[in-house]
């Protein structure tokens, strides 16, 4: 066993400990009351930072603090810019977790309960804690670290644009490696080279001016409740495909060899959906559960709301009906151009007598990474070297909006290396993180850095 | 002036302060948290009974108590049955209301807005400040008086049928009196001589067991949202017509009489659509404003919800969405004929990978009222005392789901006198009983017991 493994083999009892720690704290993004914790998340970011020898500060923002850390001891060899994200999605619904959200549960000694477990907090500190280790056992690191870590990958990164674009000579790297995804199942690793971008709106139907009795005023003029499902239904054909005006006209094309390449993984459509209590799937006609899901542009409603909600029958006819609708883009797609189609199909579709707002919320550019770049090829056989098998390459269906912007603005390729499960119910409640993700995860980063150090 | 007129404008004041107490007390039926508070608006209202000389009892029940009360002083005179409601509708939405919704506050000088102001304390109250009166004027009553005053009408009476039955014998009158509706404007006091029924179901619709990842899943499974959306866009035609199977089938047709009559109103319904907020109605093809909201049936969704519904956006792909619908029903429809056509419905109309459930609340029977009945020329010569000018016909498109019952179980006439105004925004935010509409309605309450007497 080579001197690195057996030392973090030794570590992991108290590599949980921090991980448990992380978890407590209540860092959700897009709650305005939660701000106080996500500041002291950041800091706690921070000090790990410093504990792995790296300088760190904390970058105020419009929002939630950035936390940037660098060692730069290596001259002459690569530089890896690693990001992730402490913010984590809201907990809701609290009543269907078996435990509070964030009080970290362990799990059959196999896996962490908690939200954030697997995204991204889990993916984050395995790769602090690889760092730390490194620094411990050799007083320096293999190759050059800049490190980025935000506070608000779950509301779209507003700030994080203008950070990378004003410190663009400072962060300048050989390739972005990112850990916010998951391998393909449990033993085969993964490098991920698509993700799908972002629309998503948000829909105001607006009835009659107040709230009225459906027994006096049903009938007389239009239900928001109603006219919204008019609109929504009409946002699929009969054959799953979206209608929103000109949605596919700048999707690629799946190729013959990229579907092949697909299907050689082997999804199992049958397992998946019984897993999710589903006897079958649903969505566009003529291609796979795993390329609709990872390859191909979707729509979703995300949230819906209006008139009475609460317990017994309320007999009131709604003034207004909510709802949360977004996509998922494939290239070549605008998350703009898309949004602006939102605002004309629903005005296009909505009942007479009924008005709407639609506002877009944060989008994100779908991305393709590079394949050919050196550190692709170190995440390559740091995997192998961890799992005994070489990663596959698989399609991600979710957005991490900042990677497209990362490429963009530093021109820098990006490399995905998922070190969750694909069941860890990111978003969901019951969030988890196996332990032997964690684990092996910490390794995987820290022979990653070692492989890259062997290409220079 | 008659001398009753003269001694009810003395006491004005008086009444005022007892409505506002009545109107304090949260006596919300549907919220199992203001059990308490319904208890003793109960009690309080037996005990506003005692003061006007009848024997008063509070009938536990199920559920919330039945106030009764009763005064047999006038052997030989005919027997009125009063009936009417103490428990009122959620105050929800709360931060619409300009004041909280029990602190009633008085505008103007000319009115009281409070939930439950119009809808029925104000005009239950009336009645009981007439009886009081009389009793202090007289010593006595004009006629035999019973009194029914349940806290369950907003939920839909399940405890009075029973009640009614055990005591068909004891309730025995010539004819039962109901304000719990409004005149036809103001200065235009109105008898109704129609009430639409109700069916109204709760539509649970299930997709995957959990909440998803609108990323990783979208497009891969069916979103239960946007399969409800399909549903409610369904139920009606591009006419306005119900689309449940066999909805019309029972429809009693309107004659042209009866359209006659109802058009003779010269009901304004650009002031009124303009008093909502809107520029033009809808519903129904071929019928005015008036006929669809009172004399053809109609279906509207009450509430509906599923997903994220915070600020913010949350990509998730829920596992559960709901819906509240409820139709207005006319004679000769029936309520679990067409909460039965819901379930069919929805089991068709719902995509594939969904499923669903259909729990029926409860509903009500519409009703057609007998205009030749003593009581009812009773009521039209009290309302031109009180106000000048005869009553017109009108039809309520609301449900008083007992007005049925009381025909059916005790086999006696329904009296709706309504006291309230059509803008009185019952249900809604910001309800309000005009002080007018109040002191008129005391004087009409009890001249329509001395006009008893006259006919006896």
């Amino acid at each position: 066993m080579d001197p690195l493994d057996r030392y973090l083999a030794d570590k992991q009892a108290e590599h949980l400990e921090d991980l448990l720690a992380f978890l407590r704290m209540e860092s959700v993004s897009t709650n305005p009351a939660k701000a106080p914790d996500v500041a002291a998340c950041a800091a706690w970011v921070a000090a790990e930072l410093e504990r792995a020898g790296l300088k760190a500060t904390l970058h105020p923002t419009a929002g939630h603090p950035i936390v940037y850390g660098e060692w730069l001891g290596a001259p002459g060899a690569p530089t890896l810019l690693l990001y992730g994200h402490y913010d984590v999605q809201p907990p809701e619904p609290l009543e269907l977790w078996r435990n509070p959200p964030f009080s970290p549960t362990l799990e059959e000694g196999a896996r962490v309960v908690a939200r954030g477990a697997t995204d991204d907090k889990g993916q984050v500190l395995a790769h602090v804690k690889a760092l730390q280790a490194l620094m411990e056992l050799h007083g320096r690191l293999p190759v050059n670290v800049k490190v980025v870590i935000e506070g608000e990958e779950e509301i779209g990164s507003p700030n994080l644009p203008p950070f990378l674009e004003e410190h663009r000579e400072r962060l300048r790297a050989d390739a972005v490696l990112v850990s916010d995804s998951s391998m393909w199942a449990p033993g085969r690793p993964a490098l991920m080279v698509s993700l799908r971008g972002l629309a998503y709106v948000e829909i105001e139907v607006t009835g009659p001016s107040h709230d009225l009795h459906s027994g006096l005023f049903g009938g007389g003029v239009a239900n928001p409740l109603l006219g919204l499902s008019k609109v929504l239904a009409a946002l699929h054909d009969d054959e799953g495909r979206v209608m929103l005006p000109g949605f596919y006209d700048k999707v690629r094309p799946l190729s013959a060899d990229e579907r092949a390449e697909m299907a050689s993984l082997g999804h199992d459509e049958a397992a998946e959906l019984a897993s999710l209590g589903l006897a079958e799937g649903a969505g566009e006609a003529g291609y796979s559960f795993y390329e609709r899901t990872s390859a191909r542009p979707t729509l979703d409603a995300n949230g819906m709301w209006g008139g009475y909600t609460g317990p017994g029958a309320k007999t009131v006819l709604p003034s207004k009906a909510y709802a949360k609708v977004s996509c998922r883009l494939v290239p070549d797609q605008c998350p703009e151009e898309v949004s602006a189609a939102f605002e004309a199909f629903v005005n296009e579709h909505l009942p007479a007598g009924l008005s709407a707002e639609v506002r877009a919320h944060h989008g994100a550019v779908p991305v393709m990474v590079p394949r050919d770049i050196a550190a692709f090829g170190a995440a390559e056989r740091a995997l192998e070297h961890v799992w005994g098998v070489p990663p596959v390459y698989t399609r991600g269906g979710g957005s991490i909006p900042i990677i497209a912007t990362f490429q963009e603005v530093l021109g820098v390729g990006a490399v995905l290396m998922g070190l969750g499960l694909q069941d860890d119910r990111l978003h969901s409640p019951n969030e988890k993180f196996e332990l032997s993700c964690y684990y092996q995860g910490i390794r995987a980063a820290a022979w990653t850095l070692i492989e890259m150090s062997k290409q220079a």
